[in-house]
């Protein structure tokens, strides 16, 4: 009696949560200290102390029809506007509250997004490997997803193929940086050249080409940059964004849509969202949550232990042998799998007590991601068993 | 560029926040106190103080990772079984934390439930008047809505009119009970009745006919009576509940769906479940929330308000001459138009300060909502507004 869509959803399912209960048996098993549970991107790092004070003094201090109540479908005013200052004050934009629409995270804000925009076959076009969880949000709306192959010499997007695979359903282009799973940021010259393309391209076939920014990562990179602002390089720019890493609350489901002054529709656009977001059953995101964001706009997570935990993790594989980028963002690392079978290779790993997930489910068959958001203790411990993988494969 | 199914979901979309709206553009020009607005079923009641108690302990005692890390798509393991035992001590079901999928309220769960079981052009059944969002929900996955006139003698459902409706392609019925729009509660003979005729029809069509629960207000009821339990009628139920009437609770989003143990193919259901409260976006419930739940099951919303502004607002109503059938539960009342056209009369009504819903933003024109969870006072100030209503349309 299941839908046959969700049949296929199901069975399509994420390999990340299955490993995930997967790790959850083995630590049960073998101890947990004794499993190397690289699956999931569940931060290791703690919400920083001033979330928690600020949720208290929010729950003290606000009057509880207030703080409990319905407020906009969009999110509470002074919320929206806080979060658009915060832009303003970083990357020079004159937003106001109307650019800001508080979601239940990203996966909310890139769900309401495509459900206002694709009709049934709509295409909306990603770079492998992407986050998995992208087909099934194209998926969910009847919209195509149409994957652009990876350039695994540094993991930059293959514009050259972007443009070849744009056509006239092309409605929406999803990026992801700083990147799961590779841990890669994309440069300025990257974005620029993107940019040009869907110019170009969105002129050519007279609609708009939507820019999709997922950037829950945004705050996580490891060393002395910037992070390149997407609106600066492209009007038609959405960006999803939560506070699930920034802030070590993926649970709590948090997070925003930018939606750039510039784009194409702009008045349209929030209607249909603040209505996608009423009907899909979200409603609006988290009363409390929201109110806490403009107390913590300033926090964020210790992001050393996550760039010791990089660096012990990457020049361990690069001992032992591994090929693989090295990332500069987020909590992932993405190596070459040592036998083209990607699924194999992960199974086989769990003879070691690793758990990795498979590139394939990352559109990117033949590598492998490591997720490093655990303590430095665990990746310290993996390495023999890391040996012991190389070794097996090497014979 | 909006979808074409999101520009009827946006052209169609929900009366009731319209005038959300409008009673805020109201209250700025009139003052708040010189406007009635009964629009929304956003609770005037405070949430109880062991809420905000249980909330900070939680913060407080919690490990941050713990606490705020992604939980299992399905919800905490410990809260979903203390919500299923306190089901088996007040319904004397055997439930196990396998019957509880934690939800952002009961609009992701029935979303998440016709996710899992329409394929497009499925039906699903509603008795009209019904909660308008329905129409929207059932409409995300393509399926029909079918709708069975209303019994305007007492608004319990018409059951006889239900069977004509029934046809191979009907997967599911949702009722409401304690009901909003009506405030009426559905008998335990109407429950009977109901589940007769599914028990006779699933047969018949040869697949489950599923029925879905909505029950949000099952603890806001004003007399000495039980409310009946729906799976002691029917095994194939899910229950959609929310925290957000009985806990004054309705920005944060936490609910949960009951996946009744009898249902046909629960393995499978819970599996989709699970799958659809991810891809849909979701994730999971926030989890303070659900960790805050088992703390507070015992507590409940100070009933007494609710049923001292039933009593007045039922008063000032049969004084006036106006026509509706005793609500016994909820926080609405539904009493007739004086006039056929509902929204004209629920627009002449503004000229009074008096904000009030057309009954066809619930599939019942000629009738109107007025939600009575605002102050005592506003009930007893618009006692004089509700007058010359009634004497314009007198005339």
């Amino acid at each position: 009696m299941i839908s046959d869509k969700m049949k296929a959803f199901v069975n399509g399912s994420s390999a990340i949560r299955a490993m995930f209960e997967d790790g959850k048996k083995m630590a049960a098993i073998y101890g947990a200290e004794n499993v190397y549970d690289f699956s999931l991107g569940n931060p290791s790092v703690e919400a920083p102390e001033e979330v928690k004070q600020a949720a208290i003094e929010v729950l003290n201090n606000t009057s509880p029809n207030v703080l409990h109540g319905y407020p906009n479908n969009v999110g509470f005013e002074d919320v929206r506007l806080a979060i658009a200052n915060q832009s303003n004050k970083q990357h020079g934009t004159s937003y106001t509250e109307n650019n800001i629409v508080m979601t239940t995270g990203a996966a909310a804000a890139i769900n309401i997004l495509l459900k206002s925009i694709l009709n049934p076959g709509d295409e909306v076009i990603v770079f492998a490997p992407y986050f998995g969880e992208y087909k099934s949000y194209i998926g969910n709306y009847d919209g195509i997803i149409v994957t652009v192959s990876p350039n695994t010499k540094d993991f930059q997007p293959n514009l050259a193929e972007l443009n070849s695979k744009i056509t006239p359903r092309t409605k929406a282009v999803i990026i992801n940086t700083p990147n799961n799973p590779t841990g890669v940021i994309y440069s300025a010259k990257t974005l620029s050249t993107l940019a040009d393309v869907l110019k170009d391209r969105q002129k050519e076939i007279g609609h708009p080409i939507y820019l999709i920014s997922d950037e829950p990562y945004r705050e996580l990179f490891y060393g002395d940059f910037e992070i390149p602002f997407v609106p600066d390089f492209y009007d038609n720019t959405f960006i999803a964004y939560s506070y699930s890493k920034s802030l070590c609350l993926p649970g709590e489901r948090i997070g925003h849509l930018t939606v750039n002054s510039k784009v194409d529709g702009f008045d349209d656009m929030i209607s249909a969202l603040s209505c996608a977001n009423r009907i899909s059953g979200f409603v609006n995101a988290p009363n409390l949550w929201q109110k806490v964001i403009p107390k913590v706009l300033d926090c964020s997570v210790d992001v050393s232990i996550y760039k010791k935990n990089r660096d012990t993790l990457y020049d361990i594989l690069m001992e032992l042998g591994y090929e693989c980028v090295k990332p500069d963002g987020a909590f992932y690392v993405f190596p070459k799998a040592l036998i083209s079978d990607d699924k194999a290779f992960c199974d086989a790993a769990k003879e070691f007590r690793l758990l990795i997930v498979p590139g394939s489910a990352f559109g990117c068959p033949g590598y492998f991601r490591m997720a490093y958001c655990v303590s430095h203790e665990t990746i310290v411990n993996s390495k023999e068993s890391l040996r012991a993988l190389k070794e097996k494969f090497s014979r």
